[in-house]
C-alpha cells in the first residue's frame, strides 16, 4: 500500500470520521487539523493566524488593511504584499506535498487533491451526505439549534467552496474532480472506508 | 441482489460500457438506448421522435411553432399545449419507473436516478474521465477530426447536463446527488465495474 489518499468533504458528511478510520485500519498516518500544526512550525507563522485563515478565503481590501498586508508607498499609492490568507495557503501546500513525500498516509481538506494532482500515487475523495445526516452530526458535535442547523451547514460548506474555488482551477464537489465521489449516507461510514479500501486495491493493480 | 443502478456518465468516459459490463455479470437486464423503443412501443408516439428529442432539451418557440406545439386561440393568442420534447420526457419517466418495478436492473441516463430518487432499492452513479482518454474513446466510435474532438465531447456534455438540469432540481455532475461517483480514467473500466458491485454488495448490507 504505497497510495496517498485526499479526502475532500461536505460539511457534517462525516469525510473526517471516514479518513480517521481509514488510516487506522491501513496502518498509515492521518493528518487534519494536524496540518495546521506543521504548516505553522515549518514556515515560521504563528499558529492562530493559521487557525484563523484555515480553509477560509477572505479577499476583502479593508481586512487586509487591518491586518497590514497592504503598506504605503513613498507617492501615497497602496503597496500589496502578499495577503496573509495566501502566506497560509502556500505554507499548507509546502507542508502537504512534503507529507506525501513520506509515504502513504490520508489527508483530509485544504486543496491536498489539486495540490498532489500531479502525482500518480494518489486517490482523491470527495464524501457527500444527506441533509438529514449532516445534520444530526453536526447537532451532536456543535451546540446549535436545531433550526439554525440548515444555514450553518450551508455557510461552512461554502467557506469550503469559496477557498477550493479561489486556489484551484477546479469546482468543489463537482464529481469529474475526483477519483470517487461517496454519498454516506447510502454506503454508511464502514461502507465508504471499505469502498476506499477497495479502490485503493483497484488503482495499486491497474 | 436486487439493486437497480442508473448510470450517468460525461460524454466518452465508459459509461455504457461500464454499465454493460456490470449488467452482464450480475445477469440482470441492461438499458440504453432500449428506453427509446420501449418508451415508443408504450406510448404510442412515434420513435423517430424519440431518438430526436432523446436527452436533448428544446425551449425554443420557433421550435415549438415549427413542430406544432402550439396553436392558435379564438382570439388570436398563442395556445400552448404540452411539447413534444416533454411528452417523450413524461413517456421515458414512465418507462422507467416500469421497468424497475420488474425488479435488478441497470439504467443508463435519461434522468433515471432522479425518475427513481424515492425507491431505496437504487444505487446511481456517475462515471466520469479524464479528456484524454474520452477523446480516444470517442474517436473510436465516431467519424470526427481529432482538432474537433475537444468541442464535440463538451457539446454532448452540455446537451445532457441542459437535460438533466432541466427536468430535475439538481446540477448535473455535482458529487452530492449520486451515491457514487467514479473516474474510469483513475480505476479503468474494470475497476469501475467491481467497485460498482462492491457497493451493491455494501448497501444492499446496510
Amino acid at each position: 500500500m504505497n497510495t496517498i489518499i485526499t479526502i475532500s468533504r461536505e460539511f457534517g458528511s462525516g469525510g473526517h470520521q471516514i479518513g480517521k478510520k481509514l488510516a487506522e485500519i491501513l496502518e498509515i498516518p492521518f493528518y487534519d487539523k494536524e496540518i495546521i500544526e506543521k504548516s505553522a512550525k515549518d514556515s515560521g507563522i504563528c499558529k492562530e493566524f493559521f487557525e484563523e485563515h484555515d480553509e477560509k478565503y477572505t479577499n476583502s481590501l479593508l481586512y487586509s488593511l487591518v491586518v497590514g498586508n497592504y503598506s504605503m508607498t513613498a507617492d501615497g499609492r497602496l503597496n500589496p504584499e502578499m495577503p496573509m490568507n495566501q502566506k497560509i495557503f502556500l505554507a499548507q501546500f509546502d507542508t502537504i506535498k512534503n507529507l506525501a513525500r513520506e509515504g502513504a498516509c490520508v489527508i483530509v481538506g485544504r486543496c491536498a487533491d489539486y495540490v498532489l494532482s500531479e502525482r500518480k500515487d494518489t486517490l482523491s475523495v470527495f464524501i457527500s451526505a444527506d441533509m438529514d445526516d449532516r445534520k444530526q452530526r453536526v447537532a451532536q458535535r456543535c451546540d446549535i439549534k436545531e433550526n439554525k442547523l440548515f444555514d450553518f451547514i450551508n455557510k461552512n460548506d461554502k467557506k469550503r467552496a469559496n477557498y477550493y474555488n479561489f486556489y484551484t482551477d477546479r469546482k468543489w464537489g463537482t464529481a469529474k474532480n475526483y477519483d470517487l465521489c461517496i454519498n454516506s449516507s447510502s454506503l454508511g461510514i464502514e461502507g465508504a472506508v471499505e469502498l476506499i479500501k477497495k479502490a485503493i486495491e483497484i488503482k495499486e493493480n491497474t
